[in-house]
């Protein structure tokens, strides 16, 4: 086999980082944090984006195009947004090169500075809310429900593919709403389309919940997220809804006339999952073999591999495989014929399961003569022969059955990983081990500081299904009492 | 009518703006020359995406994503690109601001300096190329057809939404072949997909045609083109397609081992269109009321307005139309109803007809006894009472003729406006009048600067329709012989 995969139980990030590039999915670039999606990689970020943008219109969201730009001064408005977003940023201070007057190449044209620098947007935020201000003038312009497909920039000093990147790409929605209560609705609307999203899509099971105040998005009043447990035990938050209360209409002066004729500050929503999903879902389901892709985001769903030596043999197979491509394709199936001739069968084989291919097809001289097709799955690597007539039914059951099997093996992983935990002993023995601890927490974030000091553990969330928290107890640090279990984790 | 919209004939640049901003397609942002695409805007430009997205894919052409940021000495690789593109655009030289120890806000941390200034990619080719040299060994390895839908920014001095923003959004793509016929075919397969879309689906005539040498893209070898002509009698560049040869293979060193084992530059080619096709559909189509869309590009095919004085007759009329709206969503039109009870009828008549819905329908008191329906059609402005019995059928029917209506009507304007032009004196008379001019031109960059200098029109394109062009005569403005014609217009 030409591309070989570090085992997880070896160097679990050596074989996350082999997965993304050996798979094809993304590459880093010539600059730096920032990463090229390659084409198999960005086929499985479409099919995300297609599938999310179909939910979030369900819901009466609206996309639109703000800009990349946010003047400096933007970001200074919202005291608490500054400071979780001023700090990495890529400063655009000048809008000029000029040939080098000293050697070749170019350089900065000094006269070409810009009276105000602009930042490209880690998030739109401010520069959002300053367009709402023209938009919103009396309660019948409210509800605005719009969302942003585009690239955000932080500039991480220490990246990973997919993970944590310079540029990357994501959803952004923004909402305004005459009440605090709608605002509040619409951030657990979405972030229960994420979940929803999560399970039955990526087929990875989450825990919706609470940040606690210390982890919340900067300048929301609760931030609700979905956090899933990858295969070496860490958590990964992957996607947040955030209640803003007034905060932004404030700061860009965003007032409406209620239905009293009353001027009244603007509430807010904010939600957003990145291409950060995709290290999820290849972290969810890959195994020592490559990528496990569930048939919902495989962008081919069926590949079929000829097995032949003579031509006549390979042309007759070839034909046999179109026939059966056409009524797969007509049952609205993804199909691939692999026909290339310089590569071996088994290198072919090796190479579709590295990439996560769900089914794979092969079918021989053998095969031809008697009717019949081997059929492999990727999720448990079973193999059986089976006859080619009423195959188009039986692949479309076998891919819902793909589906379901790799979210029941997440959900039986994540479900032993999740151990309720009451003493500070157990806690560091058992966080060594990874996973989930259910644990009680006081409630302070001198506590929270403390533990992740000690343990390098963050709490995840304060799960909203309160028959997993809500329940009395004393926090497993301080003592103290407590009326909740909340969610600790190590994470990405 | 609330939103008055400036005469085409008094102030042709005000009615552009007018439309734009009044018909909710797109506004100023508080970023210079950065513009919001509002959601009706947006949703226009997401048909385009989606259709011509399907359009590229059929050809082979897959998506993938690269860096926003272009390291400064990428751009001095090529050295026409450097000229063409260094000149005007945003450069990132740090990446921290920091609290301002003197004062409110925060400023740029000069500590948080770049090693080297990235500019944000005014178009990719350089960091495409660059990443290529890591995709491309053999001759097996190619062709590669990567697209990426993305923005870009040209620091733009003077710029008007849609047609000329600092910041817009684009698709570009990038091929790279094995030899220049190959690369040159994707070139020319891509213009004609450009204009089969500006065709059939924007109904707009288009010129495809060749780019004088002085006007081509930089860095490029050839470069096709399709024009299109605006009302104001403009000629409007809607979309570029470059055959580059291996001038950035040779940049970027990126060579291959071909069949005979011997090492050769990759040929090239890179193609595009952006949102500027929303200016251009813009005004191609629009008239003294508003927008006139094309069905295939209209968010909303059919809007319904009920006609009413009762809340009895309200929600009698609302129900029939709940129906109507079913049956016509089933045969897979997109139909809105405009139920506000705030507004009369005939203001929303007149927000309808300036957003270029293509159908309106009305129904009041009388047509629900009667079992009729008011239906008026956007292009023609006609207004005609059917049975609601069989609208569906009907309205599809209408729908296609509007389609073809509207590219017919813009042909007919179009074919109206192209002249042949043989003296001098003649062009400059005829320049005035707008359209395009089919002029003999001597083939030298001189005369055509001279041309610009004193007319202001350029040549727009070499046409590819031989029987357009091809014919011996002598240059319109030096004298000189030429054996072809070519098409002069002022533009945009």
């Amino acid at each position: 086999m030409a591309k070989e995969v570090t085992r997880r139980s070896e160097n679990y990030s050596q074989w996350y980082n082999d997965l993304v590039v050996k798979a094809d999915l993304a590459e880093q670039s010539a600059v730096r944090g920032c990463m090229v999606i390659k084409p198999y990689g960005y086929a499985i970020w479409e099919k995300m984006q297609h599938i999310l943008d179909g939910m979030f219109k369900k819901t009466g969201v609206k996309n639109a195009y703000f800009p990349l730009f946010i003047p400096k001064s933007f970001l200074s408005r919202e005291a608490e947004h500054v400071e979780g977003f001023a700090k990495e940023c890529a400063v655009v201070t000048h809008h000029r090169l000029m040939t080098n007057p000293d050697g070749p190449g170019v350089v900065v044209d000094p006269t070409a500075k810009l009276e105000e620098e602009l930042v490209v947007r880690p998030t739109s935020e401010t520069i959002i809310w300053s367009t709402y201000k023209n938009w919103i003038h009396s309660w019948r312009d409210l509800p605005v429900l719009c969302n942003q497909w585009c690239n955000v920039v932080r500039w991480e000093m220490r990246t990973r593919l997919f993970l944590r990147t310079a540029e990357f790409l994501w959803q952004e929605g923004h909402t305004a709403h005459a009440t605090a209560e709608e605002a509040y609705q619409e951030a657990e609307r979405m972030v229960h389309v994420y979940a929803d999203f999560a399970r039955n899509v990526m087929a990875m099971p989450v825990v919706v919940g609470h940040k606690s105040p210390g982890e919340r998005f900067a300048g929301a009043l609760d931030t609700l997220t979905i956090e899933a447990l990858m295969q070496d035990g860490k958590a990964l938050q992957a996607g947040t809804s955030h209640f803003l209360g007034q905060n932004f209409a404030k700061s860009f002066d965003v007032q409406f006339t209620n239905k009293e004729g009353k001027q009244e500050y603007v509430w807010a929503s904010s939600w957003g999952v990145s291409t950060r999903l995709m290290g999820a879902l290849i972290m969810a389901h890959g195994d020592d073999n490559g990528l496990v892709l569930p048939p919902a985001l495989a962008p081919i769903q069926v590949v079929m591999v000829p097995i032949y030596k003579t031509p006549e043999e390979r042309a007759a197979i070839l034909a046999k495989m179109d026939e059966v491509k056409k009524a797969l394709e007509a049952s609205g199936h993804s199909v691939e014929i692999d026909d290339r001739d310089t590569l071996r069968p088994g290198f072919k084989f090796a190479e579709w399961e590295l990439k996560g291919v769900p089914v794979r097809l092969a079918i021989g001289p053998r095969d031809l003569e008697g009717g019949t097709v081997e059929v492999h799955r990727r999720d448990t690597l079973e193999k059986v022969v089976e006859p080619l007539e009423g195959l188009d039914a039986r692949i479309a059951e076998l891919l819902d059955a793909i589906q379901k099997n790799i979210y029941e093996k997440a959900m039986a992983f994540r479900d032993a990983s999740v151990r309720k935990v009451d003493t500070w002993e157990e806690f560091k023995t058992e966080i060594e081990k990874g996973g989930f601890l259910l644990c009680h927490w006081d409630g302070t974030a001198e506590t929270e500081a403390k533990i992740q000091e000690e343990t390098k553990a963050t709490i995840r969330c304060i799960p909203v299904d309160s028959y997993l928290c809500e329940e009395e107890g004393t926090c497993v640090y301080s003592g103290k009492p407590s009326h909740q279990r909340v969610l600790f984790a190590r994470s990405y």
